[in-house]
């Protein structure tokens, strides 16, 4: 369930936060996978979006963004044939990090007639995909921008370790070692000659500091349209919760069995994804989810605490917004608990 | 990717089994959520498919299973609504571990004039579901049997921790509890004047010791078929590994990046799920999947490794199924790595 009024006031909030510093906004598909919010975004001014998959991008496609940005490596060439394919009618971009992920792309361009823009993801210090800055970046770069059907785009710079660092602090010097990071591969690419356009990165965490660095051009962040309990868990300049967005998704359950001071629910780990912590129960309040099977999750609480019976509705904030909404076929839209509208998942699945 | 001769494998020696006991096999449709696997099943002699959703049993009913037994609560009278219209053409039984939830069946089926049959779950010591071996439980058999348009079919008696203690000797020992008190409460029962004709439970890891029990007269496991690395991981009689079922299911995946002795490969949390540990890399060799992230599984070797490079697939074991294969819209089926057929899992969702 997502409370549309909050989910709206969270899209205008970094709507306006990416026009304060005038940085385009490319809000990322794989929080929601959900064509009606994704056109609610480009609504509120957004670009287009990023997506994560071939598959969330044919779906995006589909419910009418026309300009879609792929901010991973995709190899395999059934899945380049398809972005390719794509290409003819969308605005299509990708990500590479290797040399091998350059001819793939190549070849699917070359094969499929079209032009792709290709981004070079930088290794900003995640241990996870992206080349380090250094000559093999900008000898990438040189050999990308010398293949034919390819065009550099310019660089993939998300910091993924300083989305949730508690502090804000932390956030903040990480996104500064970031930024250092991007302007020294963009004294390199300059000096070889190679124009770097788009810096595009940052997330729910740090989008206040990557809009406002002067280096990025571009901001990706994905939960905010949500928010979950681990954004909700970090803290906010001041040192208090970060509220810039509000919690706008839940899950909600049955109670199914119930018994003294415990009780199940009919939403455990195929409902609200494990990838995290446990879900916090929002309503009613004194209860804690403190186990998750498969298909149950378990509640407790105190003696006296007044608790829930069999029939009762919980709901359920999940500790992480992503996965959870990829476990779920339909989102319903709720204004103060009231169904509005109900949209489909389009992009659900783990995709291609 | 599934390997369908292991799970053909698996299938028989499951109905063997059971047909060495006497027992009636109903395999758990929850691990698959697949019409196909659950007609292979009942070809193998099953009596028919237990599932835990409303969802789950109306796509098995349309796959072509005709006896579906709903182990496990279902309260809201939407979803109840929808069992009592399946009840019209299938065979259709639940559990229930309340008199809310005894009323609740009760409503739909008068209202949607069609009998059900009305297991009742015992707590065998999970702190789950169940109504502990009792008085109560008696009282509630009483009143089932008083209801119209409700049956009282017998007893769901499945003792989750059971089935992945990690000795024999612990599962063997916790079915002998379970077997006690289940003897006990069929002892309440019959001086109450009521027959228990049912005695459904076990899984995977404790099959053989609730098929000889003589108590239990139905087997309801599901991870047999394609087992995990966490059924793996628990011993046999001997101490050794436990090899009665052998591993059938992997997510095979792309290695989208890599450098040094560390890669990303294109499946995360969204594609093996995160409920219990990290997927097991069991192709190629020597590769430790170490952290997974929404979208990516990390991976890395021992320097001197041959390891992967960018493009290579790898084949992960997931170590616990049922969740992983929830995540998935399709199963490949494969013989010895090559495919040959594909389909679909239609249950799958968090489902009703």
């Amino acid at each position: 369930v997502v409370e549309l009024d909050v989910m709206a006031r969270n899209i205008a909030r970094m709507a306006i936060e990416a026009r304060r510093y005038g940085v385009a906004l490319r809000p990322h598909a794989k929080a929601h996978k959900c064509g009606a919010i994704a056109r609610l975004q480009v609504d509120a001014g957004a670009v287009g979006v990023c997506c994560q998959k071939v598959w969330e991008a044919e779906a995006m496609f589909a419910a009418g963004i026309k300009d879609i940005y792929l901010s991973n490596q995709v190899i395999a060439a059934p899945k380049l044939d398809r972005l390719a394919k794509l290409a003819r009618t969308a605005q299509v971009s990708l990500a590479i990090d290797s040399p091998a992920g350059l001819e793939a792309a190549a070849r699917a361009a070359r094969d499929g007639g079209v032009d792709l823009t290709v981004l070079i993801e930088v290794d900003l210090g995640d241990a996870r995909n992206g080349v380090p800055p250094g000559p093999a970046l900008v000898d990438l770069a040189r050999r990308l921008s010398a293949t034919g059907n390819l065009r550099f785009g310019g660089l993939q710079a998300y910091r993924s370790q300083a989305q949730h660092a508690s502090t804000a602090a932390e956030r903040r010097d990480l996104t500064a070692a970031a930024v250092a990071a991007i302007v020294s591969v963009r004294y390199d690419l300059t000096k070889a000659g190679i124009e770097c356009q788009v810096v595009t990165g940052g997330g729910t965490g740090t989008v206040s500091y990557a809009a406002s660095s002067g280096v990025y051009t571009e901001l990706q962040p994905g939960s905010y349209i949500f928010m979950d309990a681990a954004y909700g868990a970090i803290e906010d300049e001041s040192g208090g919760p970060f509220r810039c967005f509000d919690t706008a998704l839940f899950v909600e359950a049955t109670v199914t069995s119930a018994r003294e001071e415990r009780a199940m629910c009919d939403a455990g780990a195929k409902a609200v994804s494990p990838a995290g912590a446990l879900p916090l129960v929002v309503a009613p309040t004194d209860i804690v989810y403190y186990a998750a099977d498969d298909e149950h999750g378990r509640l407790r609480w105190h003696p006296g605490s007044p608790g829930v019976r069999v029939g009762d509705r919980v709901r359920l904030l999940p500790d992480n917004c992503d996965p959870t909404v990829n476990l779920h076929d339909w989102i319903v839209g709720a204004r103060n608990w009231r169904v509005e509208t109900v949209w489909p998942i389009e992009a659900r699945g783990p995709g291609l």
